[in-house]
């Protein structure tokens, strides 16, 4: 979660009076990063077709003549007066998203969940054209935002051999290979080997960028999805006890939920590891500058009856080096299966990111607590909810 | 064709009166594969729009609360009263179609070779989303399936490297990766190197599964396609005489097919090969079992001269083994040219599963027996078939 | 630009008066190569929604009894009355293309530019089916192709791996494989790594072809659309001065584009390059046949001053074998630079074919000058023409 490199843009209307352009670039520059709140999109009756061909990154910031204000800094969640909407631009990490952004976001994702095939709601992206630009094959994540484009009327690009499309073979940069899709698509999603790739992507195109994967950077989708599949099975955010289990110095998903969950109240977390792969001290301290209470244990069991999410997560073998004995060790003693569901609570659930392999036994899956199959559908809700965000507003 | 793990279901809606049902269970126990049949499917003014939304696997069962009977064994295919439609709920093996259902499915295709450019029947699947799993690539079979979703206004989620997805790379389960695709989907199209793959897909899946070829196994919409063109070319199922040329005995097409045409009458059979690749026993046991004639030569001319389909096959090199002799000696004998069309009938076709490498010669394509390619073609019309019958029903 | 092996067909209304068929016979025996005229295309009245179902190659041949008349050879373009309309079979070649084609694809390709989301023109190719099929990959144009036929509302099967799919893995010929694909699609984008390719697959297919690059033997969208370029950014392509710059030896764009620039009048080309890398002589014999004036300069910044259009591209470093000092003076010596921005007119642009590795320096990249990124777009363009014209006609 690199503090380093954090901007984003806030974009406002012209017609703003002066002295509110003042206060949000005032605002922003006391923020730990940027959001781009766009007043305009409260006239949701202003809305019309017409919109739709200009709501893009590019012909808004021509056509709307809106003032970029820059900020640095991981500190302190920018707060909005309750009712506005904010502009997404891009999706490039989870620092994006403070609790009020997630909320609109998840309310959309709601929306979504209840479109039915052939309705009007499902033709809300007609005409837009998504491109998706794999630099390395994710066909899980690919496959989940194809399906999220087509369920709202998109159309699809798929390139699954980015790597050989650009620089691999030829030479060409990131930014040329951008400005060439920007040229064929309305919105690109981009999965790379390199951390950083998503928001030099963004830097360049005239078009919203959705990071689906940065190396070992940055995947907020799947953030987004972990939040939403808690809050929709326990039916709240604040006030949980979340458990993380398994390898969580290296599991990039664990680190963006903890993270993501220092945005809510009285949220305690629980890590749940061997030693090899202990949470790091950076994502702890954040924590507990946030007033989060969290916990390390060795002691699967205890935790599991406490938590409202059991969230477990893959450890690799490769992670041990030599200590193959610590691995088995660790393996067999962090493994969710009938035993733990027996000491869990009635409405507690299991989580898991996927692919599993044997660290949740085949015979959970069919106890109702286990939430991992609805939490990759949820993915589907989540872009969704996102693509119609970027492509055409709240 | 393995006996020994057919099993499919039945379903009837729960309106039915109890002794149908009772009378229904034990029919099937007597029956050599259960195929499922659906009652409500009579009603076709009660299929409307609304209807698509519950059409798949799981929401009728959950929403019609079918009953599921089971029956193993390949003897005696059902026979059902007269006008009775049967709910496809998967395509998995050629076992699953008797002369019925074999009739009504081409009877759908028939009605797809019509459909036009923009007109309603080329929407009849809109809004559809299909998913092609490809754990292998076979570029002729997905573009096939992909051309017959799209001719009916459905849209296509493609992977043609699902080994990737899953097991090779992170040792997912086949089972885990149905159940997340088939949240992003409403039908599945397998392609697996593994024989039983499909089956153990439907099993899990709550949408349908279609097998598109598993390993040495099965390739049931091949044999449909195979019935489905003998049947448009000479225009009758009985009464033929059927010359099966090449590989007999590592050809999974050839075997299908003499299954499939032992359900209709006065069939004959010439089986037609070097002995090196002679056509196995349990085929000719079952034919014989079925009454079906049959007849083993080496002489392609005087077969040719007599049969309404010449089904030619590729003989492959490396099942001789250092007998290269006896290789180039079959491939030389075994030819269809010039020479055997002008001894097949007029009315009579050669067909071939392509791809074909000399074992048809060029200059036979132009004649008007040539069926090949229109072969071909008629996989994409069963195919759309299929997918119709599989998701909106009859 | 093989001259020995072109051939296009020229294909009439059985209505027509034999004499004119006479006279287009004789016409085209005449001529360097053989377009297609079809006096059918004139009644734009006649041609209603029904023609979108005759409008393939194989059923106006078939339904219009068109009359076929072959020419060889590569002199002198033909001219046709003015107002007359050219039905195009396929797109194989930039010698297919005279300055009225030219010109009429790209009054096309304008009205494409213009083709808005979701309005009429965005349907016009509602319920046709392109496949791409490459048997080499080529990311960047395949998505072009792609786009252009989804921004006009068709549909797209895509295969990336053609090679297995047919000959290198089973030996299948090419043009098997594409009667197969003919069978799932209206018209087949096709990239090959032989030479020739695209001829043999228009040879045998009932539908059009487009060829996306054959080997080292032609890829005409690449050459419309840098002409085109010329047209949007200096207005003509009378009278204009146009500076080739870099690998004139191999690089297909240029020679193509030499070749096309010979259509028009007073046009000055200057070739700028290496000695080692100098533009062959058939194209500058050709040139001095069409009275066209062409100069040769090892002075970038020169010759820059006197173009409209500088056309520069990369220069490889295997084409200079051992002598690497040679290749690293050549490569300092023809990059594109703020300093050579600064000699230009301020009218004239720079393009390259992309993808551009440092031949021009990025900096460049924000003078409106720089025109190879507007110059990838106008590629969507002349193909959603050209998939237009194939499909539907005029």
């Amino acid at each position: 979660m690199p503090a380093s490199c954090c901007f984003f843009s806030c974009s406002m209307h012209m017609g703003m009076p002066t002295s509110d352009v003042a206060k949000c670039v005032q605002k922003f520059l006391w923020h730990d990063w940027k959001v781009s709140c766009n007043p305009s999109s409260y006239l949701k009756s202003d809305y019309g077709t017409h919109s739709r061909f200009l709501n893009n990154k590019s012909s808004q910031r021509e056509q709307m003549g809106r003032i970029h204000c820059q900020a640095l800094g991981i500190e302190d969640a920018p707060s909005f007066p309750v009712g506005e909407k904010f502009q997404l631009d891009d999706v490039i990490e989870s620092q994006q998203f403070d609790r009020d952004i997630l909320n609109a976001v998840f309310e959309v994702a709601r929306d979504m969940e209840s479109i039915e095939k052939n309705s009007p709601g499902s033709q809300l992206l007609k005409g837009y054209l998504m491109a998706t630009l794999f630099y390395e094959p994710s066909t899980r994540t690919r496959l989940s935002f194809e399906s999220a484009m087509k369920r709202l009327g998109g159309e699809v690009l798929t390139t699954e051999n980015a790597r050989e499309f650009s620089s691999a073979a030829k030479g060409e940069t990131l930014e040329d290979t951008i400005r060439t899709v920007e040229g064929y698509s309305d919105i690109i999603v981009m999965r790379h080997f390199e951390s950083g790739a998503a928001r030099r992507a963004a830097a360049t195109a005239s078009i919203p960028i959705i990071n689906a994967g940065d190396g070992p950077g940055q995947h907020p989708t799947q953030a987004l999805l972990d939040v939403y599949t808690i809050e929709r099975e326990i039916g709240k955010l604040d006030c949980i006890k979340v458990g993380l289990v398994g390898d969580l110095a290296n599991g990039r998903t664990v680190r963006s939920l903890a993270y993501l969950l220092s945005k809510y109240n009285d949220v305690k977390i629980y890590f749940v590891s061997p030693d090899v792969v202990k949470m790091k001290d950076d994502i702890k301290d954040y924590l507990t500058s946030k007033g989060v209470e969290w916990e390390e244990s060795t002691d699967l069991m205890e935790v599991a009856s406490k938590c409202d999410v059991v969230y477990q997560t893959r450890i690799q073998k490769e992670r041990f080096g030599e200590r193959i004995d610590l691995y088995e060790e660790a393996r067999g003693k962090y493994i969710v299966s009938q035993d733990v569901l027996k000491v869990m609570q009635k409405h507690a659930v299991v989580m898991h990111p996927l692919p599993r392999l044997d660290e949740i036994t085949v015979d959970v899956d069919s106890d109702p607590r286990a939430a991992y199959f609805r939490q990759a559908k949820n993915g589907l809700y989540i872009r969704m909810a996102l693509l119609k965000l970027l492509l055409i507003g709240w």
